[in-house]
């Protein structure tokens, strides 16, 4: 395996060694089914319990912790349950976890309302607002956008949604929020859905956080009553404490590695080269995610240059990577030579200064020699 | 940990060390986003293609593989889809898995049909194709029973379905059957569910294999568009590739090991006390799995006696832990006193004589040593 710098972990981290070895004897010892009834089968239940208990500690023991399979499913579990009458309202900067199930819902002729976003890729809250009305059953809104990092304030927003109308259910995708940036839920928050491989657990684990107030989620799987009934399918136990020591383990350091990763990121945009680079992402963003456009440029093109130079950064969303153009950044309003320019750099707890600086170095380098290339400038 | 003899393979098997071990490096070095466009990410992307290819060399190229996270989501993709008009008719012997989504359908007014059930928990053919006709839209019917082995000639009796109806999508989940024992899929066959963690790969993947003229399957899970369209959110690398392995490693060994299981079977029901014990299973089931009821006493008491001996053995179904009864076991029409005391032994392809002779000895030894506790027997 070659030395590389990897800044693409808005798409999925590096699991963490001692997650997996911590979990690993669920795979080779304790690897029974926790349903089963003898002793150990009840022992593997106690550990998914302990799991649970984890997580509350950390998101607040107003919720119930629902294990899934990805944060995919934990937002179609949230939409698909509560968006079956009057209308439901989200944003145009949703992943497409929440966009898809809604634009599903649509095309069925269920009043689908989408608020505008601003510049940054946060949801225009007055816009968001107006979109509220008494049958307005269920709101979707991302916590922080998993293409410009943009933060939106939802405890605010949740509060403001309530005023209008009190028995809305609120979700929101917390997928690129959980254990990058600080913050309480309030209990205002419904439904929260978060993914174990973003965070240095394993692909093919999540959970959706479901307010105990909350008494009507409807299980998406049906089957042998796990999770409570509101999950069938025998429990992903190594995924389940991966996650678990993961979510520990960053929970830990939150704070600092917050702190660091800020300064990464105010590294990184005061260092561009401004004449080359428009940056996308607000100052007030999450700073584990910076959207840049290499204006002019192709975003594909410049990220394969760097990939010569031994750094993975992303072209916006890599669910979205078989369109031309992100979804999100077209209904925010920029313009072809800016959309194709697009690149998503995002950082990990671990990336050191010495990354960025080289990433840095590099990319002002091969945008000013692709620029060269294109318009004939010596 | 202690040395164990354990027979209950039909709730989890053990992980195999190996498979495991060769996935491993998509946890270490190869964790990225296969979705990702960049030379690392497109190689990931092309050994989940390969993963897909090595279930098409055993399964048949008519069919395509979409990865699920589990067998009961992969059941629930089937009967959703094509649970929406006319009538759906499945068996009364199947998981809950299955059993689960058709109530929740039929408590929704959907026109849902139980075919009637043999002794031995397989499907009552004549039954069964009396409840089609011209409004059928869906039929599932389990290939390997869970609780009691027994098989279902799916081939047979799809034809027959489609004999009556040419229009009836067919599912059948393979849960047990898959890798235990041997058969092919006829073109008959629409959709097929197996799982990941019943043949000594990991919990938190499975597959539903998709007949390639089957144009019409619509997904669970909507999002980013993984597995074409059909099974959004992050792939499960790791848990796909530990899949892949120990499904070729049993496919190298399957008929032997079936010959080598039904000699294990064959040496238990020949050397079992029957004044103690009667034989659910029929002798044309899956050797795999071992319907026995010790009438008369409480089936879990004795699986916990012989837990002190070190053998774990299951309960009827692991998912219907929760309740008095098996439901499957019910509705072929046991007494009472047959029902409290049904065990479940599954073998494994490592599942030894030994073993099986050392549980012999423990069941009659157990079973005998209860009924004199309980009737005061000397």
């Amino acid at each position: 395996m070659k030395n590389i710098i990897y800044l693409d972990n808005g798409a999925t981290t590096k699991p963490y060694i001692e997650a997996v070895e911590y979990a690993s004897n669920f795979l080779n010892d304790n690897y029974f089914n926790p349903s089963a009834v003898y002793h150990e089968g009840i022992f593997v239940s106690n550990e998914l319990k302990s799991a649970k208990n984890s997580f509350k500690k950390v998101i607040g023991d107003n919720f119930d912790v629902v294990f899934t399979s990805c944060g995919t499913e934990s937002d179609n579990t949230a939409v698909f349950s509560y968006s079956k009458r009057g209308n439901v309202v989200t944003t145009l900067a949703e992943h497409s976890a929440i966009h898809a199930p809604f634009t599903h819902l649509k095309n069925q002729g269920l009043d689908v309302r989408f608020a505008k976003i601003n510049k940054d890729g946060s949801v225009n809250v007055d816009h968001l607002l107006s979109l509220i009305d008494k049958n307005t059953t269920f709101v979707s809104i991302i916590h922080v956008n998993n293409e410009t990092g943009a933060i939106n304030d939802i405890n605010k927003i949740a509060r403001l949604i309530k005023d209008i109308n009190k028995n809305v259910v609120f979700h929101s995708d917390g997928v690129q929020a959980f254990m990058k940036i600080p913050y309480n839920l309030s209990n205002d928050i419904d439904l929260y859905s978060v993914s174990g491989h973003k965070i240095n657990a394993i692909k093919g684990v999540g959970a959706l956080f479901v307010n105990k107030k909350l008494k009507t989620l409807k299980p998406l799987i049906l089957g042998g009553g796990q999770e409570n009934g509101l999950r069938s399918g025998t429990e992903n136990v190594f995924g389940i404490k991966v996650f678990e020591y993961a979510m520990n383990s960053h929970y830990n350091t939150l704070i600092n590695d917050y702190k660091k990763t800020a300064t990464l990121k105010e590294t990184l945009i005061n260092n561009l080269n401004l004449d080359l680079f428009k940056v996308i992402s607000s100052d007030n963003a999450s700073p584990y995610i910076i959207s840049l456009s290499a204006v002019g440029l192709k975003g594909e093109v410049l990220m394969h240059k760097l990939e010569e130079n031994g750094i993975i950064i992303g072209t916006g969303s890599a669910c979205s990577s078989k369109n031309r153009h992100s979804r999100m950044l077209v209904e925010a309003g920029y313009s072809d030579d800016i959309l194709d320019g697009v690149i998503r750099i995002s950082f990990s707890s671990e990336t050191t200064i010495e990354e960025v600086n080289y990433l840095i170095e590099k990319l002002n380098e091969n945008a000013i020699d692709l620029k060269r290339t294109i318009y004939k400038i010596k």
